[in-house]
């Protein structure tokens, strides 16, 4: 019999560049459900992105692309202004790379997940949510955009008729609107892990979460945005995997 | 009732980067039958990529990745000693970034043709050669790989079961053991362009060309590339296709 | 005896790329008094910035550097949300650079002026005025700013005892608060190249020009912004220069 | 009383990138007498930079220019073959760059040392080095030249009338003729450090060492070169002070 609850559990991977290496990808793999992988632009090159592939592969891990604004030296965190085709190209040409390795590797592409400074731009800019779902769209009409719950880039895959998922994260507060509470302001970041994990629990049983103002919003996740980058993040992930298994919640791609 | 003979002419376009141009693509495009798209590590960016597909897709055009050395500053002419690894990768990542456009517009990726110093250095080196067959292999064993006649990729792809079309240049002289002659040497570049075309007739119907030094080789050729990039070129192309009607020469894709 | 008015004509030089042109560098400087030098950041690379300044050295004409985001893509054009010590510290690269090419031919670099969307958002953004003022002053207390008459740049200038040169534009509207009138709006540029002169000649001898709405506002200008990137372009700022000598207005640098 | 020997112990520095962290600066500086630094073609960025000069000003270290390839993502040590003219610039540009920030903190740039693939391609390549010379000397004829013991970069040195210094590794074997041993022959590397330290120490004060053939030949070292990227080789060179200070070796910048 099948856990009633079921979510993913998603993480930033093949962030290294050239001689450059961040993230401690061979450790968090084997936590996490779904991996979103960098495409040479805010991060990565094509060696780091075919041996990303080549282990997520290994790890039975579903992959999806993890385009960014072209800003290395930003990681991809400082927003730029870009016109509707310009961010709708990169997208396409970015997720075309990543289709190529996963094809060589005999998997597929599962998702696309906008990184940093597009993703925040496109969970309040509709213009720029819609470029990036007819993006989506162009690479393939079977791929889900992962994206912010609640944001408006949900709005646009709704719009699009593009298939979805859903996610939240475990250690950043809400507002009432559904939106992350800015990182600036006190209270954005949950350091309580119990809490955290107590959150995470209610918000896939229950779909609802406590905003910073103490009211009940209804959130319906589909998949735990993780990090894995130092031992106190794995350790992290590794309870709420427990807490899950606890739960009678499976851990499995959207 | 169909030609004997046939030919494909192919030619370097989209190369235009930003707010940078390059190249007269609209005019030359309704006189080659297959087109070699850069894939922005030595020209292009997304944007002009998605262009230069759809432009290809409808004018019937057959589409070939075009990837070169990541070295925008050096238009990818600049010789760059990478690791069989490195250009493994960088070729699959380039070809898979085409692959999406394409399939965005309905046409499939027919050909690789490395670039510039790319193509150069794996036309001696035969690791290099290989590295790149493997690549090409990579992203689909239907792709054909489009290089020098004679070279070390043709024999890499013998070698590897890939598929391969012979390139023939209407404009340059050879060697007697079927290099070019490169251009430092005097009477390397033919400009004799009623003798080009003379010389292209004999390889097409008589698979045979003079060498620089009088003697008669063999070369079989699939393909002829040409230049579009100003109005002698875009005429010298013109006379190529007319000397090929009156011989009873088809152009068409490989 | 010297004329009584005087104004500077300054020209954006330098940013061709690698393999790619753009501009006619050599028709406009006899042109100019002051040549705004692309730093390799938005445009341009090493070996174009040492033969500009040649260029501009061989022409007598004054050298500033005009620095960009590190945005070669979008040519500098495209907003980027950087951090007051990015800003500070690409500025303070990028004019170093160009000193170095100076020093070699015996010049000084004796302005900075920010580039395309850097520039539009420090006329607006008191912040990232300031921080282009610290980056000039670490640069050289001795060079000058160029910026847009009436901005927060001059604003941020006079506040840090840095010398400014207040630009004007010969085609474009000004808004009641002296600021441009955004290209979007009708009216923005001025395509009457007789009165386009005629403002420039009162701007510099009345200190005063038309507003779109019709008001009559004032204007301190140092320097006019000119283009030569066409013929048209050409022949307006060989018109401008005449009316200048007829009016008795010498073209010096600032 | 002075000591009657000195060396300078150089290491390179400044090669983090943006969001990418490389080396261990602060610990490594209070033990080295001359930084080179990295100048954002081959590794750094204007913030990193500019932050480095100022750890080395404050540790009162010689500050140096690194300049390399315009390869990030090889690190600069992928060989690439540019033009005369292109190495020129690419070094003047970037070692201009360094000046603006060791300007901005009141010190000099003392010397440039190319990197990786330049360094080693200089060593060989009489033409290279000569471009490289003149370079140097298009900054300032006041730079001192840091490069391999014996190489065709010392050689156009002298040609140029350019001050060098003559650089030696603690840990790498010599050939007969002076130059370094190919890492990938066996005995190129020396891993006993006390042997290591011994050889500096005859080198210093003999100016001899023993070729991997046995034989003895001159060197005449201006500086050690080091690293400092991890415990080991920070320890390694806390060694080699101490061995100096024992054996009346001062060190300081040459």
């Amino acid at each position: 019999m099948e856990n009633e609850y079921k979510i993913d559990l998603n993480c930033d991977l093949g962030e290294s560049f050239g001689n450059y290496t961040i993230g401690n990808d061979s450790q968090i793999i084997p936590l996490i459900s779904s991996a979103n992988i960098a495409c040479g632009f805010h991060a990565s090159d094509p060696v780091v992105m075919r041996r990303t592939v080549a282990l997520a592969a290994e790890n039975g891990v579903s992959i999806g692309a993890h385009p960014g604004y072209p800003d290395l030296q930003g990681f991809g965190r400082r927003d730029m202004k870009l016109s509707a085709e310009e961010a709708e190209a990169m997208i396409i040409y970015q997720a075309g790379a990543l289709q190529a390795f996963a094809s060589e590797k005999g998997v597929k592409v599962r998702h696309i997940k906008p990184h940093g400074a597009l993703y925040n731009a496109a969970a309040k800019n509709s213009e720029l949510a819609e470029a990036i779902c007819r993006a989506v769209l162009a690479v393939s009409p079977e791929l889900t955009l992962l994206a912010l719950s609640g944001s408006e880039m949900i709005k646009a895959a709704e719009k699009y008729g593009l298939r979805c998922a859903c996610e939240v994260f475990a250690d950043r507060a809400y507002n009432d609107d559904g939106t992350l509470v800015a990182r600036s302001i006190p209270g954005a970041v949950i350091t309580d892990e119990d809490y955290a994990i107590e959150r995470i629990i209610t918000m896939i049983k229950e779909h609802k979460v406590k905003s910073i103002t103490g009211r009940e919003i209804e959130v319906n996740p589909d998949s735990i945005c993780v990090h894995g980058d130092n031992a106190k993040a794995l350790a992290f992930v590794t309870r709420i995997r427990e807490a899950c298994g606890r739960e009678g919640i499976s851990i499995k791609p959207f």
